[in-house]
């Protein structure tokens, strides 16, 4: 029996997560959640899977029908990271922004397995992350559809025999638009990702191209590749999730529908497949197209290159930059293109250069960076 | 250094397999070869590499600069196999047709790796052989590129996860013809393969079909895999070589190039690729399609499954007819679609049902079967 820690257990990873256990009982039970501002879903999902601990974002006066441990705000995802009681311990985290770091450090200081679909962790602390995870001798499982792909295309395979990685992108709600057509794009058209349901903050990055940027370099740090090995590629249909090439000129891709509770299924599992059987993809009639994905017309991929390059605390500048911007614009504060400028003005400022990286400053400049660009347009 | 033995030198994967060599003087050397009626070929890569033993067809007169040990004919091919001296043997059986099988089970008890492009071995002698492989505890490493495609999608994966083994088929020569426009197809036509460098009868064998059915009963043999779990796919286009399907709806699939180097190399250094770069797939504007593969349109397919179904002699007894067939197609003795026929009526008789399954009635009926055909057209 694998003891789950779900963080975020009422967005789109979490509620998909859940329907895993639900259809597995002998195999998952919930031993720990964290739910947000939707109440309803949360007493829901609380009195369905009643766990042990629950985190609450705000407290907030829930009625519930037992007395689960009860920790609120980031201090309490903190510990809920750290609860640990049991043998075979796997924190989920499938919580959204900056907020994500810290508690998969904790859950890692408590040896917990890591499924993770944050992409802040990585993206903000990947080195650091890293030292905790070797340090603690964790396993760091990603859930993400195109690094589940990797992981699972560099099974049994030699490290140095590969020659790049190759990550897949949709091309984002917008992807058949040039630069002029995104001018005056509504938040409605970006929302609607055409391939992939999921949250609201991930399908404005796919949009922008920056989660793509993301899952850059979230596989530098999974895979211990370099980013000269690391190549995007434009695919429409989303049904190749990302392939590996090796020297010898073999490719190996991963393939199927796209629905998330496969990767998140076999995140859980890890390194083993559910043997329920489930969708099945229709081989026949399929249309696979691989085309370049031009970093002028989507800058974003190109910001992350970018700031990898730079190093040090860049990357998290990067995240936070367009963690406010997103949020700008989710808010109907700015325009779509503004959030490109707001990214870029940041990781080109020299000021962040002195900033020596470690998880401390990680964190309160990422803080510091959002509140100041949040508060550029009166938004806290 | 890996020290090879090489039946089958003289024809496309035993020169393939010498080119592999050349390239790569420091992994690889050539301990044993066997070679064929071209003279001129014999001589020029027996003078190059070498080697300390040499079989050939026939007792002929070569002028050669060195003395090897000379062996001929099958007592020959069996002495190549069994010949040892080093730690560490390969023993590639690139022969063609049933006089493969013997010799690769001599070179198991000779405890040698076997990289594998004899059909016949696993077709006709599957389950003796896999007994030797087992008792002997050789690895058994297939060079066929769709064999190795399955190899690599299985590395690192558990076997009661899978849902499938899905083999390409280019569709061979005659692809786009009706079973119509099959009468009265030339030779010269029929060895014209629209993807593939190979031998003449693996071309033939590709043209009928006939392959993909031996190649479904090597996968079942090669992998454990049942063979309602093994698919046959059209996929005209030979990126895609071969996929495996899991139960949770995942699909693996290697791509690359129509190069036969590339699984040979990935043979010889199992579970290794070359580190050396090679010849790349351009994913930009590649076209993929998948469609059904008919055993009505190709019925030796059928045949295939059919007589895998029979069980016991039948695989040898398919595989006997068809090579006889073959050779008769080729001496212009027999039209295109007579070799359907040939076979179909060896399938369906039930004579051998009453014969046990052992090595001596696999090579004893095979052998007579194939010059009792041969004799219906005056051919011996």
């Amino acid at each position: 029996m694998r003891c789950l820690y779900l963080a975020g257990a009422c967005g789109s990873i979490g509620t998909q997560t859940l329907d895993i256990v639900r259809e597995n009982p002998s195999e998952f039970k919930v031993i720990g959640m964290s739910v947000g501002r939707n109440k309803e879903l949360a007493v829901r999902l609380i009195e369905e899977f009643h766990p042990e601990i629950v985190c609450f974002r705000e407290n907030y006066l829930y009625e519930l029908s037992y007395t689960p441990k009860i920790v609120v705000g980031d201090a309490g995802l903190l510990e809920l990271a750290s609860y640990s009681k049991y043998e075979d311990e796997v924190f989920v985290n499938a919580l959204v922004g900056m907020s994500g770091l810290m508690p998969t450090i904790s859950a890692i200081k408590a040896h917990k397995t890591i499924a993770l679909a944050n992409k802040e962790t990585l993206v903000a602390g990947g080195d650091i992350v890293k030292e905790y995870v070797k340090k603690y001798n964790v396993a760091l499982v990603p859930i993400d559809s195109e690094h589940s792909a990797i992981l699972q295309c560099l099974q049994g395979e030699s490290h140095k025999e590969i020659k790049r990685l190759i990550i897949t992108a949709s091309g984002g709600s917008f992807r058949n638009k040039t630069r002029d057509e995104l001018k005056g794009v509504t938040k409605e058209a970006a929302l609607k990702h055409p391939n992939w349901s999921m949250g609201a903050k991930i399908t404005i990055d796919s949009a922008t191209m920056m989660n793509k940027g993301f899952e850059v370099i979230e596989a530098h740090h999974l895979f211990d590749v370099p980013y000269e090995q690391i190549d995007t590629i434009l695919h429409p249909q989303s049904i190749v999730h990302s392939m590996v090439e090796y020297k010898d000129g073999t490719i190996k891709a991963e393939l199927g529908v796209s629905d998330m509770h496969t990767p998140i299924s076999y995140a859980l599992r890890y390194p083993h497949h559910n043997v329920q059987e489930s969708k099945q993809l229709d081989l026949f009639g399929l249309k696979l197209d691989f085309m370049e994905l031009s970093k002028d017309r989507f800058p974003c991929l190109g910001y992350a290159y970018y700031a990898a390059s730079r190093g040090g605390i860049y990357p998290a500048v990067l995240n936070a930059a367009n963690e406010a911007a997103v949020k700008l614009f989710l808010n109907d504060k700015i325009e779509f293109l503004e959030i490109e400028r707001i990214i870029e003005k940041e990781i080109k400022d020299d000021k962040y250069m002195e900033i020596p990286y470690t998880l401390e400053n990680v964190v309160s400049v990422s803080l510091s960076l959002m509140k100041e660009i949040l508060s550029r347009y009166g938004v806290d």
